[in-house]
């Protein structure tokens, strides 16, 4: 029979829908050695809460995030609240002996990241932060690949991580657009996903040069305040308007520690793209090109495999012979989607638990990655090549 | 308080996991006014039957499907067996007074499915056939563009539906090879989903004329028996070989009633496609063109919404706007997989025993499918047009 | 030094100014054996030829076609002509003693161009009919690949040619839409490219399966009579209209003479396709995809040659190793474009003359092609399978 | 009648051939003002030159590019040797008063292209520089709706321009490989084609900050000296090696000079890439992606012209609705490849001289570039943001 784990959620918007949705269905899908129990779900907003609890089958809701941290049958607490509140969260729940899940950016700032990251080792549990896009199985094969020099020895990374879901002027000041709430713009938004990617895929970043910008310098106030976010922008309204103040666009020269070269680059105005993490890895043997846009597919160069006339970029379709498909379908070409890969999130996390391989990345490696991100910030309010402190 | 149903499952292979699954997922993505009790579940194998219940949670196994027909706590059934057990497994179900949720084909004929639907109309219960490319968001786009005339009437619908799972010759013989046991080969299997696109996106069909050939006449057989089948291929076989009964590749003119042109065309021997279910919409305003392998994406040329010199096909990323998408993520672009699609299914049907808009496609639209089908088998034969019997 | 040929045109619009642009290139891009000399140009519209032979340097311009015929100066006759004149230009320039390089479609029916090749073959001339799509490198690596078994044996051929310049219905009646003066509409215009490539890639037809349908039935009348056509389709019209007497779309299935299935499909009012002439064909090794719209590249799956989870199809771009790039460019990926495809044709033709491999194809095999065609129409007419008389 | 100059080509190579050709083509296509004679091409192979004047009509040919300077029916002196030679050869045709077409990079570094561009000045004469990818329709289109504001105000650009031609380190050392004869390597072969874009597309660069890269720093040695390199980098080769002394990968953040963020990169050692000049531009109210390897066509998204649940990326064919291509073409579609860019390139520097539109880019728009281009090199020596002098 199986053992099972008592889970706690906090948050119950998009990405806490999605860690739901991922904790009913990730014992199934993936036979993991650990069920999960859905325990408690906490909202600041308690009807919502309650809503969510019944939807997903939680069996209490609260509208006091530390309900949870006392109750002794929660085992895990996984926190999709805003960024600023995943310091206090996390810290607490660690210091309750908690294992923690937490979506991305672990922190606002380096700091606090690390700060969180030596909380979590003396706590001596299992932690995971979301960067869900590490488990597409095309990026999972990706990594694979180049750890097995498929593509010889990487010369060249470069990604990005481009949405249009600010590029609109009407969309309303929100806590994204706040230095103290949000940190960094597109870059701690969605450019820590392509960030991730780099260094999962390349290794530890050395040196970045970098550059921002605030394109739309000031957006409408939403009528009532700044409440929930709509993913959609179609917020009402009021004539008065706030300035922005972190940046909609990013880019960086990087220097990885083993002196290859790559870039990464993102924009949360740019028109057209709606989840376009790419990344094109070139190699001495091959090349490897990624879309998350068509998130089931990769493009594969390998010089050896065809004739000269012959040759060229293959498209890979995933299926069971590549990471963590064949738990979700045994067809080729029939494809995850977006919720599948918080459903991976969720098992690998399960399995670390319960005994499996160490689950990444942990806050350590977050912070890690909380570390280029600033180094990035730096470089461009100081206009100069930064080191990474590591 | 929600009401429930009770769910009896028949058979755990790929599709009685996805049906299992999508029970689990439908309620809560979806927020059905139903919410669905997971039973039991019957697997000609109680040790299968066993297993899946534990993974999945059913709360009882059994190894004869029958118990699920007296079983008080069982409203609807769930069937995804082999192809040759459906007609006898629906017909009991029905006649027991349970709602029938049955894999496609139907039947293996189209006389067996006209008896089908009969007996469901006179069960009046509610019934599925799992068509699931019908649920693609972009599919089911394709078909609200069309109903809006967004590309004007139509003109000419051309189909496709291609795979490779049978493309090696060291693929085994099995069951879908067999006449009696599957009726026809890559039509029955694979055609009949873009079959049901057809059906879906232009209306009913009158009049056929088809070709159909088997590439590969004979098939090793496995090593033990024909049992169950390996989607990879990779089974264990023995040196004897079989004739294989039915076709490897069919296609067929259409006629719509209407008097449109049409043609579908399927094979299970095309090297490099895994789930290819393609298709080119013409009218008189504009095209559609879409394929299941880029699911989330659908192509647009309208010729009114652009000036000549910027038109073209437009790459429509699906998001929230368009069918069921909302309901799994509110951002665009980020795309569902497979098994979404059957989460849709099951929502459908749940919505629709909640008093929801009708089933589609249920046993009777199935049927008249099934009689298209016929007709392109027959056409085949008899190298002539066929009308389809209505 | 080069010997050289003497070239007659007739006709000067947009394939009478490929022509003659094929005509000044070819040797110096092919380093032919035989040069071309520019001797005389003939159009209807003495002016139109006139203003040709000083824009592209024909020594003589003449209204009248038939001087082209008793100059001794003029070895080879190149018709561009509307389709209704090439029977009576290309028997008078065979029964001169003149090569003839007609446009396609050679005739108006299968017998015309029957006799137009038995006067071919009795004039033991050289000749030559524009289907300049087998020229494309990567159509031509196509046929170099299915030859060298590369895909193992064929096993389907499917085709399309589609464009959208009748898709308005603004656009005006036109000889194209008159059945005496084009013969039929989509399938000879533009359907007969795909035919010929199905012919080339796979072998003869033997039977087919066909339907046809006018989508537009009435079209505008011209203002000033049915002059030149604009392919833009912006001529001003009366309020007048006339029924088009061909059809707009035509789809067949297709038996080779070895048994392989096909299928030709073929629309002139196709919104959004440009020169969307497409195929893909299946052998029992692996696969080919190819779109004229793209036609630097080809898809290529060959199941050997890379493992299993590195599979896909290969996208080859087009270079000096695949037929006939080199002589433009040194550099893989630089590209050709259609009047390129032209050259190709004329340095073939003058290599033929000059003694080199015969040109293809000739008369004879175009003969072959409206043998298909011809029969296409009559099955769509008679509704049942027909023989193609060899 | 048509007036014609004299042209006098210096260098048979692949863009001496380019050359030629469109000397021969580009009047006929374009129908210029003025002509142009092919009176003389010279090579330091004077048997080179013999064989190129035969093949592609040139009245004289010689072993002495200095002979063109001299001679009075040469108007125009184009110049396809060797980077290093560009210099004498632009100057000495400047100071004989001749129209100079040089091909890119102008110069080795930018106080060479200076000096180039004030004798230019001084000359009085027409001077054009060889960036052929700005004729590209879809280049020319982008650049038209970007100054009609069709994307709004130009908020980002983000281009490459990668090959493989040098991946394979076999390819042997060649003058490309050597500071003195080359400059830098990527950067001016590749790189400068995609900056060309850049400022064309967004205007000029204010501030860079670079970071280059030598991958492979040995390469074989040719087998007889450094001779002429061949494209496919099949020449035989010694057994010793020689140090490359400039860089196989350059990347940049560029500031343009209105503000706007940019950045180029490029690789001459990207694998599976043969002519990958692509570019993304993001603007307030859409985007243009293109890549030239589909030349003849560009995505355009708009966010006005489709409502929010139709819109996306627009595949654009090229026709002759845009730039240039309706010279070659009356349909659109068709295509233009690689050498009609140099048809085009030479068409609008014949017109320029007959008083027409000025050419560009000239020796002064490419002097400009090679300040940034400079600035780039030095950027990445000293690690730190360069301002580019003007």
């Amino acid at each position: 029979m199986t053992t099972s784990i008592g889970v706690g959620l906090i948050g119950t918007g998009f990405m806490g829908e999605c860690h739901a949705l991922a904790f009913r269905a990730a014992p199934a899908v993936f036979r993991t050695r650990l069920g999960a129990r859905l325990e408690a779900v906490a909202d600041i907003d308690a009807g919502a809460a309650r809503r969510a609890a019944d939807r997903f089958g939680f069996a209490r809701a609260t509208g006091d995030w530390q309900d949870l941290l006392a109750d002794p049958k929660i085992d895990l607490v996984a926190i999709t609240s805003p960024n600023l509140l995943h310091k206090p969260m996390a810290l607490a729940a660690l210091q309750a002996g908690k294992h923690v899940y937490c979506e991305k950016p672990l922190a606002l700032n380096a700091a606090d990241a690390a700060e969180m990251a030596a909380a979590a080792a003396q706590a001596g549990v299992h932690t995971m932060v979301g960067y869900n896009y590490l488990r597409s199985p095309a990026v999972a094969f990706a990594a694979q690949l180049i750890r097995d020099s498929a593509i010889g020895r990487v010369t060249y990374f470069r990604g990005v991580s481009d949405e249009d879901y600010m590029a609109d002027p009407a969309v309303p000041m929100s806590w994204r657009c706040r230095r103290d709430q949000a940190g960094s713009g597109a870059l701690g938004d969605i450019g820590s996903h392509i960030l991730s990617v780099a260094l999962h895929l390349v290794g530890p970043v050395a040196e970045v040069s970098a550059d921002q910008k605030t394109v739309i310098a000031e957006r409408p106030l939403p009528a009532a305040g700044e409440g929930r976010e709509r993913r959609d922008g179609a917020a009402a309204t009021t004539s008065g308007t706030a300035t922005v103040e972190n940046e909609d666009q990013t880019h960086a020269l990087l220097r990885f520690a083993d002196g290859t070269m790559g870039t990464v680059a993102t924009s949360r105005v740019a028109w057209g793209r709606k989840n376009h993490l790419a990344f094109e890895v070139f190699g001495t043997e091959g090349a490897i090109l990624f879309d998350q846009e068509r998130m089931n597919e990769l493009q594969l160069y390998d010089r050896a495999l065809a004739p000269g006339d012959r040759n060229g970029f293959r498209t890979v379709l995933t299926g069971p012979a590549h990471p963590h498909y064949g738990a979700f379908s045994p067809a080729a070409g029939h494809g995850l989607g977006f919720n599948d890969l918080k459903v991976i999130e969720v098992a690998q996390l399960l399995d670390a638990i319960a005994g499996g391989p160490a689950a990444y990345p942990d806050f350590a490696a977050a912070a890690a990655l909380e570390r280029v991100s600033e180094a990035i910030g730096r470089s461009a309010a100081e206009r100069r090549w930064v080191g990474v402190e590591s």
